[in-house]
């Protein structure tokens, strides 16, 4: 067993609502509402699951999009009322993760905060628990620290942490100081950074104390620093409401990533540690395929619900169906067969990341019901 | 206007239950009984509309289907009572086309009887009038005589009929001798057979006259045509049910190609007339593609019901879905998605002659349902 670390809070932003898994995600049943895995937990649940051990079930803390707020209290019946923060319109995830630091920091003036989304997959516990601490040890040191995932192959789909020199903390052997944050690079790119060994996934997961947090914020994005300041103060009082609704529209919709971590990074005061757990962000239907095939091996068609109702003859990839419908799949060795109620998705994994374009598609012939 | 050819009767028997064309066609509802084409009449309907400028709406009799009775009735409102005789079970189509042309024996003993299959797709209907009008005079000298249909390519899809020399019959140019019926053959000798300018593809198409098609069925079939016979003595009392009900099951359960084509032919008594109309059987999905480029263009995704609800990007070939659920096909240039309400497939046009195979793997699992 795990033990809390203490003074850790999780904070876990679950509002985005990608097309990315169209049509089996749909804007309001985003991924994280989903079991993916198929082992009855949605990715929400296992995100918590894995927190918890951390921090404690009061250390939890999640910020719900506004279209989502029910599902992620009704998925998470253990946590306390007050865990769910509601945001009342989609900021990205800057405005959420500032927003639940403030509301921490001012039950916990020493707090550490650390920002997990809640539509990953990570396996291999007892690795994230350390990489965990030892970012949680940058963190007590003043960074704002990263995990960066230890790249299995040159991937196109992550963007990337380069790591400099070796911090030589004590509890934390792994930190390095960040150089730089890059953008999907092209596979020429991906290759060359992966051979370097220096360069990890980015995998969005962000430890800082929260005074620390804050302050960077307060640097970065004044503006939104001051607005965030102000919806806290009123948190716990009968003002909550009304402030949020003055000011959150007016907070800059922008990610940690742009607002923070590449700012901080170029500043000299951001931190990462490797992690060596298993990690995807499901990125689309071909990281689905690739992740299914850990329990159903290579070559087999994965179907993530009704295995009798699914028949391949020579073919392999992705079904999903739902009920008592049967699919049948031949001749198409990466199939990726998506059958929902109101839309059929048929592509291959090959094509997996068109994916987006045909919900856009859908979406400017006026069919946003759909989405 | 065509006139009706005087003695002329058609008979369409309109019982088999392929599984080439699954989970669009089923074994209650086969192709026959299914718009193919878009038009707005089923495959039934349209091979009664071209064959009654042929023979008149008394010339048409319909054998119907121990499970399709009541659907080809209702198909078929134009037609008088009795026009449709319906088999108790299936027997293949020897048993259907010798019952009809005893019925329409006993009521004109000089009566030519055509037999066309009630699935098959026929464009140019005054090319298709002139055959059969040549065929017709080929049957009233004493051939059976069968329609070959110029080959547009070497397709191994389809049995060949050798023609020999031309009978120089007046009123019947065309008309050949056949030498003998082949089964589909493979590619090498399809390309030869086309290249050789003798063969025509056998479109299951047979006339002669109801005492010379009865006489060939005593001499190859003599326990068959005395079934036959005892039934359609029957058929206009009170006893026709019992004899059937005693009598059918007897009846040796073969197709006319196998019970009478071929030995007729081996014996010199056979003739063709080669048919320059268009053709198909549309025998799996890649022919019903083919059919379809007819009207949609090459290159596009031929849609068959729904067609604003089907997005292609990248993607060709065969969609058909029902109702208001939209279909997106990415990355597949020669797909097939056929959708329903219990079962999918998802093959391409280079498998299409597979689906049989995968329709029996599911009645092999027991699911009699799906078929």
């Amino acid at each position: 067993m795990t033990t809390p670390i203490p003074g850790l809070h999780a904070i876990i932003p679950a509002g985005g609502a990608g097309t990315r898994l169209w049509p089996l995600s749909r804007a309001a049943r985003p991924k994280f509402l989903l079991d993916l895995t198929g082992t009855g937990r949605t990715l929400l649940q296992q995100t918590v699951d894995r927190l918890v051990p951390l921090v404690g079930v009061p250390g939890i803390t999640v910020v719900a999009g506004v279209r989502h707020g029910a599902a992620v209290v009704a998925q998470l019946p253990e946590l306390p009322p007050g865990a769910v923060v509601h945001e009342p319109s989609p900021r990205d995830s800057m405005p959420a993760i500032a927003l639940a630091a403030a509301i921490i920091a001012r039950g916990d003036p020493d707090a550490v905060v650390g920002s997990f989304a809640a539509d990953h997959v990570v396996t291999g516990d007892a690795l994230f628990a350390d990489a965990i601490g030892q970012a949680v040890v940058a963190a007590r040191n003043g960074d704002l620290c990263t995990i960066g995932i230890t790249p299995t192959h040159p991937s196109v789909a992550y963007g990337y942490v380069e790591a400099g020199d070796a911090l030589g903390l004590a509890g934390a052997p792994d930190a390095h100081r960040v150089v730089r944050f890059v953008e999907k690079p092209d596979a020429v790119t991906a290759t060359k950074y992966v051979g370097s060994g220096c360069f990890w996934w980015n995998a969005g997961m962000f430890i800082a104390r929260a005074d620390v947090l804050l302050g960077h914020l307060a640097e970065h994005q004044p503006r939104m620093a001051d607005g965030i300041r102000a919806i806290a103060e009123v948190w716990e009082t009968g003002h909550r409401a009304d402030v949020l609704e003055q000011v959150w529209p007016t907070l800059t919709k922008i990610a940690i990533d742009h607002a923070l971590a590449e700012p901080v990074a170029a500043a000299g005061a951001m931190s990462v540690v490797p992690g060596e757990f298993g990690w995807t962000d499901i990125g689309d239907f071909a990281a689905l395929d690739e992740l299914l095939a850990r329990y159903a091996g290579e070559g087999a068609l994965r179907v993530l619900d009704g295995g009798d109702n699914v028949q391949a003859i020579d073919a392999g990839g992705l079904v999903i169906a739902h009920g008592d419908k049967v699919v049948t799949v031949i001749g198409i060795p990466d199939a990726v067969v998506i059958d929902t109620a109101d839309a059929l998705l048929v592509t291959t994994t090959g094509h997996a990341q068109r994916v987006r374009a045909a919900a856009e598609r859908w979406r400017d012939q006026g069919r946003d019901d759909l989405l």
